[in-house]
């Protein structure tokens, strides 16, 4: 029999109609005569009804149902008792009284219940990803990526772009992440790369005409795994001939608008914030600040530079900063060993001591309120504090003052509960540095990639002072997150051939690498930029989920392996023979 | 600047407007005082004049330039001279009078020129495939294929599909073709396998409840390359829970509509014909028959049983058949040289002759017409043959007749100019063969997957004769080509089990490579099925393209190579190190 409805679906305007349904028993309660199963599907969960009165052959069936059999019935939608209405569930109000039912497969007793609240270890879910994903939360989440794709594809169907696929075998450029390989058997000794993403294709693209570009592309990095990294991951990548910066922004807000509303109905007020890089760093210590709440870095210079505190005195002297955060409550809320967690911790960014008051009537508590005291006013107004409050400095070169505060802004705001879980708080950072120090790599490197076009008034520190370039970049932010970035391409070999001899390249190196780029540039590539999104953190982000592995079918977990299948596997020699390969030993050890 | 419109868009609607046009210069007239440029866009063709008369610097910047520069004018439309107006271009009625141009890159001269009809060495035009793709039919080809990817999102998004992305890095199941494989790094001597498509993981998905997934997914196959093979191709892959094979068809019939109609306009008749493998073999000896043209198979049996002609008689007493088709005026065109050229080439199919005779007005004519002779109208009839056609017979058994009468129907139909290329003829072909003898591997292997269910009536078969068993799967031809195929999956394990060892597994090797997969079964899996389609060839066939290669943006050549980046490349020493890889060098001289 056909299906006429989704369980989840069945509500007070069926009453008195048959619906034909299939799904899982979520759970069955047995008062003998009397048989409640509650049906479940991607839709949600309807209660079945079988009694000796509606069909005798059904409950027969019923009786032998356990937890996630799979099951057709037929039955007829009645009205639920007043007393038995759950106005928490859709189809709280009815009943189905069941006529009919076939067993369409059995089920052994899974290994955790199929339900929101569970406790079982990630390999676990992972392993029995099938009976993971029948949970209503990650239905829920799955389908909100699918309904951000779809959103996605028909804003940009709109906007008249074309979507492209680039090539997964490609050319392995070890420029940033590491690249995962593919063995060539045709070319024994030779390899593909997986792409970490499509960003010379998408460029060609524009060279080629097509003028707007787009894909839901995967891409790869072989990175060492953290929180919330994947080997495989999504982007929402695009890329445009001919428009500016701004222009590409406002097309992107228009996306997130349309994204917004088709996925969780949320009416998006544009323009967006825009903030350049510096600012940026300047207010909230962070390139990817989460606007939600305030609690903003304040530069302290003016309010400290007269006072008698050396360690404030010398940092100023010495061309660093001192910059103040203000817990609004926090004199309460943080004891001294509290803080001197908080100052244990930022060590990691080269903090050297983390100074505090607490802001009372009388003017300032804790151990340096003796030097500041003369200077209470000024210096409560330099960093907004009032009465209660708690004032954090740091006192050093700029990157450690702002890593360091920007951090405490962010982990004091979850701990203070600050923070409107509600919002999606989206901001432009724009003008980003070309270049930025890699500790890794102990030289400079892109700060978003070699392709990315430097300020107009910028192009000529090229030659001079390249690292002291800005770029035509800008990055999307939601609540604190990169959830995106793009810029404005060089389309110009000579710029390309600088950046590149800026990264460190010589003539030979680049030329090998990218050469064929470079060619094209030569045959009338037109101006262009782009952006791209990460889709995974997007979904994570709108489904409200803290870890991508939430918003992805079938994720491979902290160590890079697939519990399911038990991917990766070793594999038969003859396949490697193949592929003129041979495993070295010593590393199996 | 801002542009305003496509060059290729501004028609007669504009005249009198002022545009501000991006593009390339495609062609330069120099008159002089006097220049005309047609400049392109992805939308077509305008054309530009530059005189003294609207502006004398932009004359002088028009002198400047070359083919291929890309350029942005302001100017203004007006009407063409009546004698002017080329009728073909949708902008052949107005020219746009120049006021302001800049050059926003310069070109070389390209290898070749951006046109539609070149004749250019295939890596030529993949090494330069940028340039390759600013050809109009490029740009149209893969416009066309973007079409039909946004109709599907679109479709399938109305059909309540959830596009769901499964892994590509994910376990190596060597059963079929080869895997490409990709090595781990955190596990030394492990294997990620590329996807030969996303089958198991789409069912695990039904398991999940998802009830309807749908991806546009891309595959990877380390094949030998045959004409329009790559080593990744891109399907559209779907599936469905509680499903009938015929609603699934249905289903995807509402899809080539909507398909046809977004990408060609074209209004596609349904239902869709829906023929059985059997009558397909039997009438086309083809299992995805070309249905332009009739020219069908005839069964000769009856017409011939009682002749005096060895060679047909035999085959019959044999089990074999005698098949013939029937050339609508073939006697003309066919001399005995060109019929032994076709009998020469049908042996690579195992015919060990070709019996022909011509069909006149006094009957037939030819080596074998002695024989037929007193049987001229029952032959005629049966044949389909009318005076003027040339009649091809082919005696033995089954599979070498229908193997070479079906070559020869497809091949002659070319030849005799009988196919409308203009028509798209859809056709199912359905109730497959559950199982199909391979030459190369010198066993049965499964004609779909493993994973295809039997016909109800032939479950008990799997027991008892596997290899005579039906499946419910189902084939979408196109104009001669698979354009995909699907099937009702094995939703129970000790069906699926009996598949396995029907297959040759031992309960072990079955076990060790999908033994998740027949766990999965334990749990409640729920009756399903589904569908892929393979999107490059559907972009070929609506293109009218005759190679994949033609509607993929950066396809691998003929030897699974990528002229524009030289993949595959060597890589370096760490690169293997850290795999913990070497090269067997012995392959490499």
């Amino acid at each position: 029999m056909k299906r006429t409805t989704y369980s989840g679906l069945v509500d007070e305007t069926f009453i008195g109609q048959t619906v034909t349904l299939k799904g899982w028993v979520q759970k069955r309660r047995d008062l003998g005569n009397l048989i409640f199963i509650d049906l479940r599907d991607r839709e949600g969960i309807v209660q079945l009804v079988f009694s000796q009165e509606f069909d005798s052959e059904a409950l027969k069936v019923a009786e032998e149902l356990r937890n996630e059999f799979v099951i057709e019935i037929e039955g007829q939608v009645t009205a639920r008792d007043a007393k038995a209405i759950n106005p928490r569930m859709k189809t709280g109000k009815v009943e189905v009284e069941v006529h009919n039912t076939i067993i369409l497969n059995k089920a052994k007793t899974p290994p955790f219940e199929i339900q929101d609240d569970i406790n079982v270890a990630d390999d676990t879910r992972l392993k029995y990803r099938y009976l993971d994903l029948r949970r209503p939360e990650m239905q829920k989440s799955l389908m909100i990526r699918s309904r951000i794709t779809q959103s996605v594809h028909s804003y940009l169907d709109d906007q008249k772009f074309v979507d492209i696929e680039t090539p997964y075998l490609t050319k392995s450029t070890p420029e940033g992440a590491r690249d995962y390989l593919v063995p060539s058997r045709v070319y024994p000794g030779h390899f593909y790369a997986l792409p970490q993403s499509p960003q010379l294709f998408k460029q060609l693209l524009m060279n080629a005409g097509f003028d707007r570009y787009y894909q839901i592309a995967r891409c790869f990095r072989d990175e060492d795994l953290r929180g919330d990294r994947q080997p495989e991951f999504t982007q929402i990548d695009l890329e445009t001939s001919f428009m500016s910066a701004e222009e590409i922004q406002d097309l992107t807000e228009g996306l997130l608008k349309r994204v917004m509303k088709d996925t969780l109905d949320i009416d998006l007020e544009l323009p967006l914030q825009r903030m350049t890089w510096n600012e940026s760093m300047a207010r909230y210590g962070s390139e990817k600040p989460d606007i939600r709440f305030d609690m903003e870095l304040k530069d302290m210079a003016e309010a400290v530079k007269d006072i008698d505190f050396k360690v404030f005195t010398n940092t100023l002297e010495n061309g660093g900063l001192v910059n103040a955060i203000a817990i609004p409550g926090g004199a309460d809320k943080y004891s001294r060993k509290a803080i001197d967690a908080k100052t244990a911790y930022i060590e990691r960014f080269g903090a050297k001591g983390l100074a505090w008051v607490k802001v009372t009537e009388e003017g300032f508590s804790g151990p340096i309120a003796k030097f500041l005291n003369d200077h209470v006013d000024v210096i409560k107004e330099a960093a907004g504090a009032n009465v209660g409050d708690l004032i954090l400095f740091v006192a050093d070169k700029a990157s450690v003052v702002r890593a360091s505060l920007g951090y405490l802004r962010n982990d004091i705001a979850k701990e203070m509960d600050m923070i409107d879980e509600s919002r999606f708080a989206f901001l432009w950072v724009v003008d980003w540095p070309l270049f930025e120090y890699s500790e890794d790599f102990d030289k400079y490197i892109a700060a978003h990639h070699p392709f990315t076009m430097p300020n107009a008034e910028d192009v000529h520190l090229l030659d001079e002072n390249p690292h002291e370039a800005h770029a035509q970049s800008y990055d999307i932010i939601l609540n604190g997150y990169e959830l995106g970035g793009g810029s404005i391409r060089i389309h110009k070999r000579d710029i390309q051939e600088k950046m590149f001899k800026a990264l460190g390249f010589t003539k030979e190196s680049a030329e090998e690498q990218f050469g064929f780029f470079l060619d094209a540039l030569d045959y009338g590539f037109p101006p262009h930029g782009g952006l791209a999104i990460g889709l995974d953190r997007f979904a994570m982000l709108l489904a409200k989920k803290d870890n991508i592995r939430e918003v992805i079918a079938f994720p491979k977990n902290s160590k890079a392996s697939e519990p399911l299948t038990n991917a990766p596997s070793s594999v038969a020699t003859k396949q490697l023979d193949e592929l003129s390969l041979k495993i070295n030993e010593q590393d199996m050890k």
